[in-house]
């Protein structure tokens, strides 16, 4: 299984299934069955048996899934079962809603300082801000298993460079580039500006549809 | 054209070839192969030239794509040449980032409104912020293009029936949580949690080839 690689789409679809027997759990369902978490995701019932194949497959068929069972395979397989620290450079608009974003230390990641150009504020949401200068120390004395980047788009791809350097291992990018990181490192981007133009696209498709109804 | 399905896939990918040509486009490039496009995005020339074939081709085989030519077409293809009126519902982190980020107004995509249930502040970053109770009154004085729901999961899809029932055909979703919209409502989400999620399993993935070599 360590050595199979799973698609993108399939990585994809792991943390929907996840999202789903968390509500499940919540409401108090104890089986699921694929056809049930196939409607869920807007999949078919054989892609989400072919999914929980790539890793050995959890379930009895005809009894359907263990929610509780299922739920904690699948957290394992997405490494939530355990704690990280990470830092946010860039203390702006985004920066700042993050820092702010209580769930995330729920889920086990937990915001622990954000740095910036600029120090404003000591700390947003009781989280330390410190000066750019201060990261490599930091990092030596406290390290950093995931590293955001909130900075504007033209300083993104020499902060990235720098925290590698440092040894950071995982980034996740909010600024709209793409960022050339050595192999070992894991990186995953969120594209908000992307996001907006594809659904702009959909807008005008859908109202080309609309009127030639 | 105009009915032909688009997978998602390359709907994904055409904001990226925009983003692309933008850059290029600021560095004075006038040409560009699929070859070079096929490498900035991480697929084969011919994924390429076969996404451009959906919209009809645009360039002239063996001389290269002109970029100002190519992008102007893709701008049109995602909607991009026009102006697009937002509200935000939801005046905490994520709305108040969204609405101090500048970029959006410069793409077509102003962001007119906040509405919140209590309101704190009067304006964020010079946009104002209204009570949800003036919501239905301000769509159907002002018009809405797009609404970002940027509020807690709980309330997200009760919000998302009252836009749709006030005529809102477009969401902009930043809760997680799946919306069931009707067939002519153009929705998209931001799935942060998820996107988290998928970097842990990246992380956990890398660690496990690393340690093995």
């Amino acid at each position: 299984m360590g050595n199979k690689v799973i698609s993108e789409a399939v990585v994809k679809r792991l943390p929907r299934y996840y999202r789903y027997l968390e509500h499940l759990e919540q409401e108090g369902v104890m089986k699921v069955s694929s056809g049930k978490l196939a409607q869920l995701l807007g999949v078919t019932a054989s892609q989400v048996r072919q999914d929980f194949c790539n890793f050995g497959g959890f379930g009895q068929h005809g009894y359907g899934y263990d929610v509780a069972n299922l739920k904690k395979n699948l957290a394992e397989i997405l490494g939530l079962n355990k704690n990280y620290n990470m830092i946010i450079i860039g203390a702006g608009n985004i920066g700042r809603a993050l820092a702010g974003y209580k769930n995330f230390a729920g889920e086990g990641f937990h915001v622990c300082a954000l740095f910036d150009i600029e120090v404003r504020d000591k700390e947003i949401g009781g989280i330390p801000v410190y000066s750019m200068e201060k990261l490599a120390d930091y990092i030596k004395d406290k390290g950093c298993d995931i590293a955001v980047i909130a900075t504007q788009k033209g300083v993104a791809a020499d902060i990235a460079d720098r925290l590698v350097a440092l040894g950071v291992k995982s980034i996740w990018n909010f600024a709209p580039i793409d960022l050339d990181l050595p192999e070992d490192v894991a990186v995953e981007n969120i594209a908000m500006s992307e996001s907006l133009y594809v659904l702009s696209y959909r807008m005008k498709n859908k109202n080309n549809e609309n009127n030639s109804q």
